[in-house]
């Protein structure tokens, strides 16, 4: 096994990892520190598969190292705290994203931006400051500085809000970022999965006209029909596009797959803004339109602590959670197959309080 | 000639045109309405020669007719005025930049972007609400609405003042957009010409930190000694980007060569902006690190008419004009050449008023 390299912590855990670039994941056995006087510890209840965990999984980002528990949105309730806590207690329900760190000391984590902190560390397969290997959400217990917890309030169910904490968070702080969240104003939405079907319900419940642009045509009625989207435009049907022109004042695309921009930058009015939230694996073409309209093209990545907090809490105003396939953790292997077909409406979560058993254990 | 296809109207012109996509200039009369109840005529007495009157001149862009008369960085003094009109009386001093026409009917205009209006009338080869064709300021008179007019302050030189009706509200509009105007900031102005020596001087009168970014060592004293930028890095120097790397808020791209922009966004700190005002014959790739660092890369296309009355307004307050070398009408198809080969600092202007002479008729 690959776990022989880990520095051994106080604290038994046990999740599935996977110990090489095949991605395949298994039971694994490692440990955690103990709860520091500014910790939160928790137990794991949900804990959503996002599709960077696939890349992560196979080391399509060149930075994976193994053992890899991977996780990054994850739900559970808090089991200790340590002694300098302030805003948790014992009993909490509680959330961890995609971050469990920062320098603390930057220009952007002195503004809430920590998410684009230089030293931000990922929650799962990076160097922690104790110089440990971070491990995601797959697994049976969380231990993570208060400053990267955040409160779940009590109406949103545990399963559903999972994917909120990267999904959720990476759609809804463009939105606001870009000046994209008020009423009347027109958004369009390219890709409906994860990301995208958040995306929908943030913006509906901001008081936007959406569209869907989608590759699949049949994915029309259950947008429209299920989760309110205004109009779907098939991005291959240059006519429903070309009706579209200039109308949008911004689009969220979180597709990562390569695609041309200029079709999506021709439905931009002037001052609109294109804003990927899916790091494309190939540098896409820009357009000189984006001069006649003042466009902007534009990234987002995630979200900081303070803005996911207040995500959350619009989520909890709003009712929105994620639409979710819960599966226990032994399908895990199959759902990431899944996951690359694209076959899950909208986000798999795995029921790790209730099928994560160490009994596995091997 | 070519000029038998144009309309006669009453107002006998003359100028100098090209009659086919060698874009070589040589004398033409022609003719202009009458002035209008809201229209103002001038006697033209400096014509800058903008980039993109090479492109027309040649029918770069494919949407070239001929006799084409360029120039759209025009001054003079005021001759006559219509009826109707309100803010100019005989002996103002004027200008006319790159429009002299919009719907006046659209959601752009009704917020002064006339340069977004999608029937915005160049001032050049284009096609007149009266259906016949504008007619550029290499010319010795011309009629526009008071509308498409500013007024140019007395202390402002008309010489150096001409090419900031293009040059200048190319750059000025997108610092102030974009919110790069804040004292303090750091901006750098990518590629040393027309364009970009007018960055510098709005961006140092803003009370901006301005690095230039040049394929030319040759332009570093001059830029620093003569312009007052604060740094120069030379784009090919992969020691001085990499040390200049998350610097600055953000960056003026006024280069149309096709150029790389991954080295730009990494220049860019965290919310940085790159702003192309130079439309690349090529459509760049753009870089992910665009969501690393919530980055933005955007156009902005000239200014609208308020804006261009604000910049002159500006201009005039901080003593800006532009670098010209004034030459004479017969010189101009030289000066195109030398252009084309960037053999200028910054912007040859001609000298209608004492050049241009109807003896040169044929």
């Amino acid at each position: 096994m690959g776990d022989l390299a880990e520095v051994v912590q106080p604290k038994e855990a046990f999740g599935w990892a996977a110990r090489d670039s095949s991605g395949v994941l298994s039971p694994f056995t490692f440990s955690r520190r103990t709860t520091g006087e500014k910790d939160v510890s928790f137990k794991v209840l949900y804990c959503g598969i996002c599709h960077s965990d696939v890349h992560m999984l196979k080391n399509e980002w060149g930075i994976s190292t193994y053992p890899l528990i991977p996780g990054h949105e994850i739900v559970g309730i808090v089991t200790e705290i340590g002694s300098k806590v302030e805003n948790f207690k014992v009993g909490d329900k509680v959330g961890v994203g995609y971050m469990i760190g920062s320098c603390n000391s930057c220009d952007n984590c002195a503004i809430n931006l920590e998410n684009y902190c230089p030293k931000m560390i990922f929650t799962s397969g990076a160097k922690d400051l104790d110089g440990t290997t971070t491990h995601g959400g797959y697994s049976d217990i969380m231990v993570a500085n208060e400053h990267f917890v955040v409160s779940i309030p009590d109406n949103l169910p545990l399963d559903g809000c999972a994917p909120l904490l990267c999904a959720g968070i990476t759609v809804y702080s463009p939105l606001k970022y870009y000046g994209l969240d008020k009423p009347g104003m027109h958004v369009g939405v390219v890709g409906l999965g994860g990301l995208g079907h958040v995306a929908v319900k943030f913006a509906k419940a901001m008081g936007l006209k959406v569209t869907v642009i989608s590759t699949s045509p049949d994915k029309k009625k259950e947008a429209i029909d299920h989760l309110g989207t205004d109009s779907f435009l098939v991005s291959r049907n240059q006519d429903e596009l070309q009706a579209a022109m200039s109308t949008m004042d911004g689009i969220i695309d979180t597709v990562y797959a390569p695609h041309a921009l200029p079709p999506l930058i021709g439905l931009l009015k002037t001052n609109g803004k294109l804003v990927f939230v899916g790091a494309p694996d190939k540098p896409p073409e820009l357009s000189v339109s984006l001069l006649a309209g003042r466009k902007i093209v534009a990234g987002s990545l995630i979200g900081g602590m303070k803005e996911t907090q207040e995500m959350i809490n619009f989520a909890a105003k709003h009712n929105i959670t994620a639409d979710v396939e819960v599966i226990p953790i032994d399908y895990v292997n199959t759902a990431v197959e899944r996951l690359l077909k694209a076959d899950v409406r909208y986000r798999f979560v795995i029921d790790i309080g209730n099928t994560l058993k160490s009994t596995f254990q091997i």
